[in-house]
């Protein structure tokens, strides 16, 4: 019988500004950081998680995370793994936690990394990748993760359970196609607003000669530029290949309505963040407006309720969750659920710091036990940071390898911790 | 040439959980505390603001107000004082910590605390309470506050202008007015959900006493409890008494309008975050279906997007702003000025810990500069901690007295903040 005996939270930062990686319109000079949190165990195995952060205030992320370990040290791991809904809970309606949000905002990032962690702990405990030990679930286990708090109006339990016995039958075929095929990803990596010409030309013509099918572009800083540069990639990747651009919620709905015009010669595929990622409205308001392109946001929904409330009113064309944002996989649960009554493909924010390795659990399970296609499904990826991660991703001809390894492959190599710690580390001398 | 050399923060709590003061169905136990800040100066004023939180997680708020701190510390008094606009978006838009948000949560919380911290300063500086620093300023200074981006498409600067200069010609009447009579009270401290029958209803007779016309009751725990109590309150306080009802996020859209049809037959006022505060569409809902009783909400919405929504989409009767939530008085300008725009009156969330004390500076401005009235405008009142404050409020006759002291009475007393401080304090001990 283990317990948890520790919550151990840690500040890893990588000066990932010096290079310009990761640069846009809104975020000019990241330094890519995880708020690390390892479940210590006195058993054999413990569970890894983190918030992902973008420099100044990953600190308040493990002040947070520090702030809900005393709801978690101590507990029965049997207990834990065997009610992960219940242990969600327990974190997210803390009757004293929840008025910094609720479930918004630094104190719920936290939250999603311990439960993340303890789905890492599960499905190293079960022998399992996440995404299978959730793709092996009951419909009625699968619901009991959830919290079904403020979503009737739009889904009832009952409803979700019902969709996910309608896609029972054909679990086994899909799992045994995911192991053969992967999950169909996209790139980013030649659009990011700090590289010069040369680098986006070379980067976009290498993602196509690697065998993706979709890249991004990110603006919103100055519109003759991106006039230019979208003029620049489409030429380098030819008119078969869709080209996303990404605007960070640089604009004003009536701002967003005039770029997305000048930039729709060159035929991009959807319009990211084009605004605030609080504005339901809002967004609905530009997906009208600019349709064909398609909207797709989420990387900063905070939660369920606001993905739920941009399905019910027509503001996504693609929904974009976040594995690491909202409450971890129990909320992202919830999410996938929402999206697949709505009929609305999920395409996962990825990059950073490890979302990559998290996220495709998601997208996996999803394709397996929840919408049952990967039909106009992408998965987001970044070069970027995969080599500190004991379980990195793998990309072969445009897919993410299906993962194998138990656990959630959030777990960072012990010689990073060491040397990317801030301020300590060696790095940050 | 004074400069803030510093930006000290303070862990306050208030052990109020072991009288169930504040007590309601999502909040069964708080302790009211502060995260409390103040901008240290070389010059003779130092300005004082602070974050309310309930308990567990103030620590985090803490943080976050470090976080900030040196984006504040080394700068010119005069420059701050001078552009508080540009000041509070130094804070809110700084490209790293904006990732734990952006403007939500806890990194808001922090910087709210501290944007209202330098207009206490400012006020001291003045020679002026806050409420009337800001009447003083001419439209275009008083828009200037406001942080425009993603409003334009229901409210733009220059609609801002023109409204706030209708305003202008009444002005001085209107300043006279509130000297002599104070704003408009209501009172929530009979109707919390650990007080037991007889202290509900002899404090809803006090109340009614004291010459308030309005109180508020919990409910949303249990339906027939609730019934009852409102029972009981409706015939404590007679049919000309305004009973608002507060649910405090508890149901979903279908059960809020159930419950609420269970109480109609007492005639409640307003029924008071019935669900999610980020359920823009679940409140338009709501307010569609118990109509004629008033919907109201604020407290727990993020940032001045969440209002603008709720606006457009007619979601509100009642707009609760809160003074340390959202992003301190400069996003509460843009949010009186939309609330003025869409002709919803504006009657703050207040109690807590100093809430009273620094939000009636916001009502009154409102009256004086911006909606020009207070029909249908109520403050909260909580006689909760006031004994804590320099500049405590003073109600008379169901009114608050309107405060001549420079600053924002955001000042706690400086015994409490040895006291109260956790966990070290000696009423912790």
């Amino acid at each position: 019988m283990a317990t948890i005996t520790a919550v151990e939270a840690f500040d890893i930062r990588f000066p990932t500004s010096r290079e310009l990686d990761g640069s846009d319109a809104m975020n000019p000079d990241p330094d890519y950081s995880a708020a690390y949190v390892v479940l210590r165990t006195d058993g054999a195995e413990h569970g890894h998680g983190f918030a992902f952060t973008i420099g100044r205030g990953n600190d308040v992320c493990v002040a947070a995370i520090n702030a809900h370990a005393p709801l978690v040290t101590g507990l029965d791991v049997a207990e834990v793994v065997g009610d992960l809904g219940g242990f969600a809970r327990r974190l997210t309606h803390d009757s004293q936690l929840r008025w910094l949000g609720p479930e918004k905002g630094a104190s719920h990032m936290a939250a999603a990394a311990i439960i993340n962690a303890a789905f890492d702990l599960a499905g190293k405990v079960a022998g399992k990748p996440v995404w299978k030990l959730l793709a092996d679930m009951t419909p009625d286990q699968i619901a009991d993760l959830v919290d079904w708090r403020y979503l009737s109006d739009a889904l009832t339990r009952e409803e979700a359970v019902e969709l996910l016995r309608a896609a029972e039958p054909g679990r086994a075929e899909r799992e045994k196609r995911l192991m053969e095929r992967g999950y169909p990803a996209y790139t980013t990596t030649p659009g990011w607003l700090g590289y010069d010409d040369e680098k986006l030309v070379r980067l976009a013509r290498e993602a196509v000669a690697e065998g993706f099918t979709q890249i991004k572009l990110k603006v919103g800083a100055d519109l003759g530029e991106d006039v230019r540069r979208m003029g620049l990639a489409r030429e380098a990747v030819g008119p078969g290949v869709r080209i996303a651009v990404d605007a960070n919620q640089r604009w004003d709905v009536p701002q967003a309505e005039r770029w997305m015009a000048a930039l729709a010669p060159y035929d991009p595929y959807w319009i990211e963040e084009p605004t605030s990622p609080d504005d339901v409205l809002g967004h609905a308001a530009i997906r009208r407006a600019v349709a064909p392109v398609k909207v797709a946001t989420g990387e900063h929904v905070q939660n369920r309720v606001i993905f739920k409330q941009m399905l019910q009113a027509g503001s996504l064309d693609i929904l974009q969750l976040d594995a690491c944002r909202v409450g971890g996989v129990t909320e992202n649960v919830a999410i996938l659920l929402l999206a697949a009554k709505y009929g609305v493909p999920v395409c996962p924010h990825a990059g950073g710091v490890g979302l990559c390795e998290v996220v495709r659990h998601l997208s996996m399970f999803d394709y397996v036990a929840v919408s049952g296609t990967v039909e106009d499904r992408v998965i987001e990826y970044v070069d970027h940071l995969h080599q500190h991660f004991l379980d990195p991703v793998v990309i072969e001809g445009g897919h993410y390898v299906t993962p194998t390894a138990p656990g959630m492959s959030a777990e960072i190599r012990a010689e990073t911790l060491t040397a990317y710690a801030y301020p300590e580390g060696s790095v940050w001398q």
